[in-house]
């Protein structure tokens, strides 16, 4: 399967917003194997709408575009679509229902004057349970077009229950097969020395059980085998092989998690079967430690807060930090990382606290103390320290991103070391 | 000028990673006021990069490639560009210079083997400062082509000081125009309802200024209007008038910014010239909040902490939270949310503290708090109370972000009402 997505709206092409659903559902192609093999961004209007479904059409199998599906009058997606196979609009009794249905979720009344009931005549209307709107989709020529809105929770819903399984069916081929994509999760080896230097020759030997690939992620390499098998047992083995082949190389002691976990969701599993319950406090990292913890549903069960100390005052009154640490090492340093952990271990009561103390920049470098630099902290039970880190400096929010990242496997590290 | 972007990379539509040029590109073409026309992301296959090229060539001024300059065998794009315009690769002396220099300036020296020095015949090779590949230029028809590499700090540092004077200058238009686009930020009203009940006819008055569009946020609609005038003094005008005409209306009191400042920027920006510091406790909102406010550069001059007190035994170790409040009253009730606040403030010391505590689901209702359910405190000098509020339930990852939105409104309106 082909995929063309057509990616709607002047906000994206004047800077206003970052695309989010185009990156969503590369990943999600990557991951069920399915090729991408274009995306279109182009502005609200007709003509390039008309360009880029002309291309879209004849080079993809599954069309997909994404936003210029609401009320307003620059959203005119629908029309356009409806246009370019010659079909007008009309009512649509199942397009009313979605509307009213979706509506009456909000305990709010539908407005006829939405217009979300007409749709192109033979195009049927989608489920949206993220939105009101319904999306659309158009079946002709052994091909499908996919009609989303182009909010994130609405496209990337829509698409994984409604259009893939639709578009699964529809385009599939005759032999029906048991897939799984393997993933391994290493740190700490960049891509190219994995393949080069460590373990030359295993992309080759992996290649016999499926197609593989290798994902770069900030502060680590996912590889990946897309293995496909006859029968359930038959793609066991396969995946068996090939785990040990991967553990039998040098990369086995950077491997840190098998399977397609995120690091929070393995931190929090890891630490409910472990009983263990974690807390942070947080400097340059502003409260993302915890976000991303908490993105997580059930991460109540082992995190019990984090302090933001952002302010050296909040350091010294709620952290316990000393005047005396801060004035001599300051605050990015090893030393105030690791009273913030002692600190926070009382304050939050938790098994195991992580800190980070750091400059994400732009401004804030001091000398020897360059943007990137941060102070990882730690405390638990048998042991506690502080560590000074330099990483590459890049835009703020990605620092803080790879900060994040840092004291997370951090976190990782102090759970598998206790019992 | 028209510029048409084609993003060049297996990679960048298989998810591996997420493309920063042509967010880039947008924000910068936003603020020079240039049209970013369409956006082409391909994979390194030579029938796709013709195709886009041909599309691009046609519809485009400035028509700027993005990635494949490199040394490796998936790098076609200087070949392929080339061979679109029937341009053999010939050695080129300023090429060769800029290898070399490039080079030379990393105490490292050029290998031949590269051939970087052979570049399209009639192209000109480009001046690359933060990296070592030259980059290329090619004018025609009143059009220009430039081949720029991927990595985004040489992508935007040669666009920015070779690119877009060169092609200011070759690609002037007669007619100087001035620009800008005219943003006022409201919350509070759906999109549909500001059109169709609240202002009906507002869209086609603004529509004599400008092009008009209208952009949905969560708990938030941007109208933006992008003015074209012969003059500054012209554009000045119709800036007035169109705000003026918003303001007119009954969507007057949801305005809460002119301008394109983000939520974060703006509490930011308000509280400095108000001289007033900020801080949050966050139970449903996990961090968020502080995440989000330190995500911006300044921050740290009004942002002094916040408190995550996820677990109950933080909400009184910390905050104080009385243990009758919760257990009369529930953690996710406006006396918690109240109490927080005014331990938070005591424990932060904050000129204004505001704090959450919901259900952010899938788990966790309880009868008659439903996910969706939060309760929004606050604490100022003269003020501090709690409240409970119903949101419709969403994904987890959404739910928190409603969340964090709700509670920057509220932040905002209290350092407004204060002097």
């Amino acid at each position: 399967m082909k995929i063309q997505l057509i990616t709607i709206g002047n906000e994206l092409l004047n800077g206003k917003i970052r695309d989010k659903n185009a990156f969503w559902l590369a990943r999600f192609c990557y991951e069920h194997n399915i090729e991408l093999s274009k995306n279109h961004i182009i502005p609200d209007c007709p003509q390039a709408f008309a360009e880029a479904m002309r291309q879209a059409w004849s080079a993809g199998d599954l069309i997909v575009t994404s936003g210029g599906l609401g009320p307003t009058k620059d959203d005119l997606t629908k029309e356009l679509a409806g246009s370019f196979f010659k079909k007008e609009l009309k009512e649509n009794k199942s397009a009313l229902e979605i509307a009213i249905k979706n509506y009456s979720k909000s305990k709010r009344e539908y407005d006829p004057a939405l217009e979300y009931s007409k749709i192109p005549e033979d195009f049927e209307a989608i489920y949206n349970a993220a939105g009101y709107a319904p999306g659309l989709s158009y079946q002709s020529e052994q091909k499908m077009l996919a009609v989303l809105p182009g909010v994130p929770s609405e496209f990337s819903r829509m698409f994984r229950e409604e259009i893939y399984p639709k578009a699964n069916s529809y385009l599939k081929s005759e032999e029906e097969n048991f897939q799984k994509h393997i993933i391994v999760k290493t740190r700490g080896v960049p891509e190219a020395k994995i393949f080069n230097n460590l373990c030359p020759g295993l992309w080759e030997k992996l290649e016999a059980y499926g197609q593989v690939s290798s994902l770069p992620h900030v502060q680590g390499v996912d590889i990946g085998v897309f293995a496909q098998a006859k029968s359930q047992e038959e793609l066991l083995l396969k995946e068996e092989k090939v785990i040990e082949l991967i553990q039998a190389t040098e990369l086995n002691e950077h491997i840190w998690h098998i399977g397609n976990e995120s690091l929070e969701e393995v931190i929090i599993q890891r630490a409910k079967e472990k009983k263990i319950t974690i807390g942070f406090a947080e400097s340059c990292t502003g409260g993302l430690l915890a976000s991303r913890i908490t993105d997580i549903s059930g991460s109540s069960s082992v995190f019990l807060g984090s302090v933001i100390a952002y302010h050296n005052d909040v350091k010294m009154g709620v952290l316990k930090v000393k005047e005396d640490t801060l004035k001599n090492h300051g605050a990015v340093s090893s030393e105030t990382a690791f009273e913030m952990a002692t600190g926070a271990k009382a304050a939050l009561g938790a098994d195991i606290v992580v800190t980070t103390t750091g400059i994400a920049g732009p401004g804030g470098a001091t000398p020897g103390k360059p943007v990137g630099t941060i102070g990882i902290g730690f405390c638990h039970k048998d042991d506690s320290s502080g560590e000074l880190f330099h990483f590459p400096e890049q835009e703020r929010v990605d620092m803080k991103f790879l900060f994040s990242q840092a004291a997370l496997f951090k976190m990782l590290e102090l759970i598998d070391s206790l019992n």
